[in-house]
C-alpha cells in the first residue's frame, strides 16, 4: 500500500495563525508536531511501501522540512504549480505507483484522528476492499446536524462492519435536511479519505473525466518518478476537478467503511474546544505563558506565547500574532475566511 | 499661583497597558503626549511660579524624563518613599511655598480635558476664590448615574457661576442615589482638583490632621526645598490620610465652583470611546496597523501595532500588549484592577 496525503489547503479559516505559506496543516493547532507530521506518523504503523505528499509551491519548502524529521519510509513531496482540486492530485498519484494493483490510500493532511490504532485497523480493512475492485471511501457517523460536510447515504439496512454499499453522495445540505440525515442513521459525513487500486481510479478517470485521463496518460513516468518538466506541462493543461463530484458521485463501485475512531476536520477555530481539553468551563488557552479567566466560558485563546487574562467574556476565539489580532465570535468562526478575502481585496499580501 | 500635580497613581484599571513603572497618567492613551505631559501643557498658559508633581519612586524616573522635553518653568518631581493618600502629599506642597499666601492648584495627573482656554480661566475664577481663603473645589455636572465618583452637594439654589457654598461630601453611591443626585440637579462629581492657599490648608490640616501637620511642620524646609533624608523622615512617621475624607468633608471653608469644561478622569478602559472618537460602530481602534471590522459595535481595541480584525463581536475591550492580552466585557473594565490583584497574588510580578 501507498499513502498519498493531500496537503496543498490553505486553511484561510485558521487565519492569522494560519497564512499561504504556513496553513493549519503546517501548524502545531494541538501543540507539538503540525498535522501533517502526526498524519505521516499515523500511518506508519502501516508499513507502507511509499508516501507521497502531495502540496503546493509556496508549502513545499516547509512541509520537506517538517517531514525531514520523520523517518524510516521514503517521502516524496510533490509540488503541485497551480492549484487543480483533488482529482489531477489522486490521478497523478495513481499514475506513479509501481505496480498497476496497488492499493493507495489518499488522506487529507489536516484531520485529527485521536485513535491511531483504530485508524491503521479500519485502513487495512478498506485495503482489503479496495484490492478487490472497489472505491472505497472513509464515511464518519455524524454527532450533529453539520451543515458544512457533504453526506453519503448508505444502502438501508447496513448494518455491520461494513463495506456498505453507497446510494449516493449528497452535497452539503442545509440545517433542516442534516437534521434529517442524523436522524435518519443512513447518513454518514464524507471524510475526504479514499482506498482504491491504482489501476481501478485511473480506469474510473477514464470514464468519467476522460480529459484528466488523456494528461495522465501522456505524463513521462520513469521507475515511478515524474520530471519537473512533467509536471509542470501536466498542470498546465489540466482541469480544476474534485475527485468527490468527478468520479465518487458517478461511479458504481463505492462502498463506505465506516470510521470507528474519533475525528475532526478542525475545520475552523471553533471545532479546536472539541479536540483540545476545555476547562469546566470550556475555555481552551493555547500558547500562553499563564491564565487569568474570571467569569469567561466557552472562549478559545491562542495567546501567542503572553499572559492571557479574559474577563466577563463567552465564546470567544481570540487569536494573537506577531503581526495580526484576531477577536471572533465562536459562532462566526467560518467566516474567518472572509477576512482573508478581505485581506486579498485590500492587497494586504504581507498578512497572507 | 504654583501648580501641584498628583502624579503617583497606579491606574491598574489600565492593565495590561498600565504597569507600575508605566502608569496611565506616564500613558498616551490618546495618541501622542502622555497625560501627565497634557496636565502641565494644560496650565502653562496660567504662568504659574512652579509646577510641582508628587509621584513615587517607580514613577519618578520616567516622569521626569517625560517632564524635561517640557520647559519655560521650573518642573520638580518629588518620589514619595511610601505612598500615603493625597494630605501628606498636599499638606508637603504647602510647605514648599515660598510665601504662606501663595494660592496651590492641586489637579491630578490623569485627567482629559479637551477645553483648556476655558480650564484656565476656571483656575484663574478659583484662585481668586482661593486668595479669600476659602478651599475651593472643582464640581463637574454630572451626566449619567455614576457610582464611581464621590459627590458634592450644594446649596439648594446655587446657580450662576459659583463659587457655591458645599453643603456636604458624599461618598461614592449605590445606582438608586446616583440617579437621585442626577435628578436633584444639586449635586457635582468630586472631581479631585482643589486650590486653596498654603497657609489656609496648613491650618485646615492642623484643626483635622494634627499629626500629619505635626509631621509637617518637622520638615527641614529651605528656599522651598527639601532634603532628601527630610523627605523620607516625613513619610516614615505620617499616616495615610486622604485630603477629601480627612479636610474637605470637615472643614467649613469649603466652596465648589462648578466646572463649565469637558471632562473625563478616563477611569477605566471603558472610559475611552467617550474622550476618543468612535466609529460609526462605536468602536474606537487605538495604535494597530490597520482595521477588518466585520459586525462588530462598540468595542475598544488597542492593537500593540498589529492588524485588528473583529468579526461579530460587541462591547469588547481588547488589550494587546507585548507580553499580556486582555480580552474583557465592556461593563467589567472596573475590575481589571482584580485581574492585577490576583498577578500580585500569584506573584507574578513581571506583569505588574
Amino acid at each position: 500500500m501507498i499513502i498519498v496525503i493531500l496537503a496543498g489547503g490553505s486553511g484561510t479559516r485558521f487565519w492569522p495563525l494560519s497564512r499561504s505559506r504556513h496553513p493549519k496543516q503546517l501548524m502545531s493547532v494541538l501543540g507539538g508536531k503540525s498535522m501533517l507530521q502526526r498524519t505521516v506518523e499515523r500511518v506508519l504503523p502501516l508499513n507502507p511501501e511509499r508516501i507521497i505528499v502531495i502540496t503546493n509551491r509556496l508549502q513545499a519548502e516547509e512541509s520537506s522540512a517538517q517531514l525531514t524529521s520523520i523517518t524510516g519510509v521514503p517521502l516524496e513531496v510533490i509540488a503541485e504549480p497551480v492549484g487543480r482540486n483533488t482529482a489531477p492530485a489522486v490521478g497523478l498519484a495513481a499514475r506513479l505507483a509501481l505496480s498497476p494493483d496497488t492499493v493507495m490510500a489518499v488522506l487529507p493532511a489536516d484531520h485529527v484522528i485521536p485513535d491511531e490504532e483504530e485508524f491503521c485497523r479500519l485502513l487495512r480493512r478498506g485495503e482489503a476492499a479496495a484490492r478487490e475492485g472497489n472505491l472505497v471511501t472513509l464515511g464518519i457517523a455524524p454527532t450533529r446536524p453539520e451543515t458544512g460536510y457533504g453526506y453519503i447515504e448508505v444502502a438501508a439496512g447496513s448494518t455491520g462492519l461494513g463495506p456498505f454499499p453507497v446510494s449516493r453522495f449528497v452535497e452539503k445540505p442545509d440545517l433542516e435536511r442534516a437534521e434529517q440525515f442524523l436522524k435518519a442513521g443512513s447518513f454518514y459525513w464524507n471524510s475526504g479519505m479514499f482506498l482504491w487500486r491504482a489501476d481501478v481510479i485511473l480506469q474510473e478517470l477514464e470514464q468519467q473525466l476522460p480529459e484528466v485521463h488523456a494528461g495522465l496518460q501522456a505524463l513521462p513516468v520513469r521507475d515511478g518518478r515524474l520530471s519537473p518538466q512533467g509536471l509542470e506541462e501536466f498542470y498546465a493543461g489540466v482541469k480544476s476537478e474534485s475527485i468527490d463530484v468527478g468520479v465518487m458521485e458517478r461511479s458504481k463501485r463505492v462502498v463506505m467503511l465506516p470510521a470507528t475512531f474519533g475525528w475532526s476536520d478542525v475545520g475552523s477555530w471553533s471545532a479546536l474546544p472539541e479536540v483540545l481539553a476545555a476547562d469546566d468551563q470550556g475555555n481552551v488557552i493555547i500558547n500562553s505563558a499563564g491564565e487569568i479567566l474570571t467569569d469567561s466560558r466557552g472562549c478559545l485563546a491562542y495567546g501567542g506565547g503572553k499572559l492571557v487574562a479574559l474577563l466577563g467574556v463567552s465564546d470567544l476565539i481570540v487569536v494573537d500574532t506577531p503581526d495580526a489580532l484576531l477577536v471572533c465570535h465562536r459562532e462566526r468562526a467560518q467566516e474567518v475566511k472572509g477576512i482573508v478575502a478581505e485581506l486579498q481585496r485590500r492587497q494586504l499580501g504581507e498578512y497572507l
